[in-house]
C-alpha cells in the first residue's frame, strides 16, 4: 500500500516535493493544499486535486503525510505545530536560531496527537546537518567548515530586489577557492566571513535608474552583503531570464579532524541542478520515514538526527544489507 | 558515569580504537583481551590492563561494550556470535557476500543475551555504506560509484608477499584520475574494473631473486592483480621503511542522481592518515551508540543503518539541535 502524501503550499519547494513523490513508487500525493483560491493553482500532476487548506482538518483520514512547504519567517511557525497534531509532517524549517522553540511547539502539538513531525529537513538544514554529526562524533577532535554554493541564494536575490529601480535581480553565492582548497588541505584556517563567500550579483534595472546608486546600496547593506566581496553586474531582462533562470546551488561540509598526530579529512558535497528539486527530494523520504515511525508507534518531534538511516528508504533491511552495506 | 569498553585484538585496528577510546571522553578503556600470551603485549595505554581472551566469560560486570578487532576471514564468523550473547559487541566484519549469514548469527546470540552487536562498521562497510544509502533513498533515479584510495590494501600487500622471493611490499590502490572525473561531472559512465583503478606495488626482493619473475607473477595473480593496471617498483628495505611504513587510505562514494531531467551528484570522500585509526574512530563511536540502544531495551544484531545519528554522539539531543542542525 502507497503512503499517501499531501503537500500543503505550491511554491517552488512544494513543486519539487511534487516531482519527488511522483518519482517515489512507494508514495501517492492525494492532493495540494494552498491559501489561494484552489482554481487558480495548475499542478504538474494532471489527476491531482487542489484543495483549500480550509480543507485539511476534515482529510485526516485520507493523507498519511504531509509535507509544509511554507517559508521559515511566517507560514512555518504557524503551519508545522498546528496540522502536527492532525497529521505526521515534515518541514524544512531553516531559521537556526529559533530551531528550539519550533521544536518544541511541534513536539507538543505532536505528541498531543500521537503523530510525527519532523522538522528542519532538507540539505542544510539537513544533510550537512547530518554530516556535521557523524564528523563530530567519529573525529572528536576536529573542525567543520561549510561553504555554500556556487548557487543561487533566493533571500540575497529578494533583498536586492526590494532596491529601487531595481526590476529583477539574481545573487550567486560563491565560496573562496582558497579557502576551500585550505581547509580540504587540513591547514585548519581560521576564516572570516569574508574569506570564505563571495556574492555575485546580476541585476536588471529600471529604465533611467541610478546605477551607481544601486550598485552602492547592494554592497553597503548589513547583514546581506557588507561583510563581503560583493560583484554588481547590470544586465537586460532577457539575458537574466536566458542566464540566471534556474535555481543550482550546492555547498561542501568539510570536517578537518585528528587522531593524534594523524590528520583526517572528511567532505560532503553537493552540486544541485536544483535547490527546490533537491530540497523536496529529501522531504519525500523523510515523509517515507516518518510514517514508518509513526506506525511502530513513535510520536513527537524529530529531526534527521533522530532517524536511522534506513527510515528513508523503501526497501527491505535485508535488501540493504545485502546490496549497500 | 563512563562507558567501559573492552577491546579483543591488539593488531593496527585494535590499537586504532584504543586511541579513540582515550580521546572519548566519555569512554574509559577497561581492559584489552588477547590470545597471546597477556604479558607479552605490551599497550601504548601504560595504566590499561592486559587479559587472556579466556577471562572474557567472568567480566560481563566490568564492561559495557566489547570491540571485536579480528580479521574477518576467520577470526570474527566465530568470535562476535560468542561474544554477542554475553556484552554488548561491535565488529568491523568486510567479507560482503557473507554479511546476511553474519548477521544472522549475531543477531541470535545478541537476542538471547538482551545485547546489541552491531556488525560491519568502519568506513567501507561503515560510513560509505550510509552514504550509499542516504543517497538512493534521496534520489531513487541515480547510480552510486565508489572509489578507494589512494591508499595501502593490507589484502594485496600481503598477496605480494606470499610471492616467493618477495621480502615485503606494500600496495596502494589508486583511482583513474579521469574515471573519478567523469562521474565527479555527472556523466554516469560504464566502469570496468581496469578503468576505474590503478594497482601500483613497492616491493623489497630477496637478495638474488628474479625480479622479472616476481613482477610478472605479481601483475597476472588472478583477483588481485589481472584486473588491473598494474606496476611494480622495486626498492630497497629501507626505502621501503622510509617512505611506505603508513596506513594512509580514503576514497569517495559519488551519486549521479536525477530528478527528471536536473542533474544532482553528491560525493562522500575520506582522506586519512591512518586507517586503523579512522576505522576504530568509528567503532568507538558505534560502542557509544550500542550502549544507548541497549540502555534504552534494543537487542539483535544491528548495522550502521539501524542507528540514528544522534546516538552516535556524546551530546545531549537538545545541543545536537542547537548547534549542529
Amino acid at each position: 500500500m502507497s503512503i499517501r502524501i499531501g503537500i500543503l503550499g505550491y511554491g517552488n519547494l512544494g513543486k519539487g516535493v511534487e516531482k519527488a513523490v511522483n518519482a517515489n513508487a512507494d508514495q501517492e500525493l492525494v492532493g495540494v493544499f494552498t491559501r489561494r483560491n484552489p482554481e487558480s493553482v495548475k499542478l504538474a500532476s494532471e489527476q491531482v486535486k487542489v484543495y483549500s487548506v480550509d480543507d485539511l482538518p476534515k482529510m485526516t483520514g485520507d493523507i498519511d503525510v504531509l509535507i509544509i512547504c511554507g517559508g521559515s519567517a511566517t507560514d512555518l511557525p504557524k503551519q508545522t505545530p498546528v496540522y502536527a497534531s492532525l497529521y505526521n509532517v515534515v518541514d524544512s524549517f531553516d531559521t537556526h536560531a529559533n530551531i528550539p522553540a519550533h521544536f518544541s511547539a511541534v513536539d507538543e502539538a505532536a505528541v498531543s496527537g500521537g503523530k510525527i513531525g519532523v522538522i528542519s529537513c532538507g540539505w542544510d538544514p539537513g544533510m550537512f546537518s547530518i554530516s556535521r554529526l557523524y564528523a563530530h562524533s567519529v573525529l572528536p577532535d576536529g573542525k567543520d567548515y561549510t561553504f555554500w554554493g556556487r548557487g543561487v541564494s533566493q533571500g540575497h536575490s529578494d533583498a536586492i530586489r526590494r532596491i529601487e529601480g531595481v526590476k529583477d535581480a539574481r545573487q550567486y553565492t560563491v565560496p573562496v577557492p582558497e579557502a576551500l582548497e585550505a581547509v580540504r588541505a587540513g591547514k585548519n584556517p581560521e576564516l572570516t566571513t569574508r574569506q570564505k563567500h563571495t556574492r555575485e550579483c546580476w541585476v536588471v534595472a529600471e529604465e533611467g535608474a541610478d546605477l551607481a546608486r544601486i550598485e552602492k546600496e547592494i554592497k553597503e547593506m548589513p547583514n546581506y552583503f557588507s561583510d563581503y566581496d560583493t560583484t554588481v553586474n547590470f544586465i537586460s531582462e532577457e539575458e537574466l531570464k536566458a542566464n540566471h533562470s534556474e535555481l543550482p546551488h550546492g555547498g561542501s561540509v568539510i570536517y578537518s579532524g585528528a587522531t593524534g598526530e594523524k590528520k583526517h579529512v572528511i567532505e560532503y558535497s553537493l552540486k544541485l541542478d536544483s535547490n527546490p528539486e533537491f530540497t523536496g527530494s529529501v522531504l519525500a523520504a523523510v515523509a517515507r520515514a516518518a510514517w514508518r515511525m509513526n506506525q511502530e508507534g513513535l510520536k513527537g518531534a524529530k529531526t534527521m538526527f533522530d532517524i536511522a538511516p534506513k527510515y528513508l528508504s523503501p526497501l527491505t533491511d535485508e535488501y540493504l544489507r545485502a546490496h549497500y552495506l
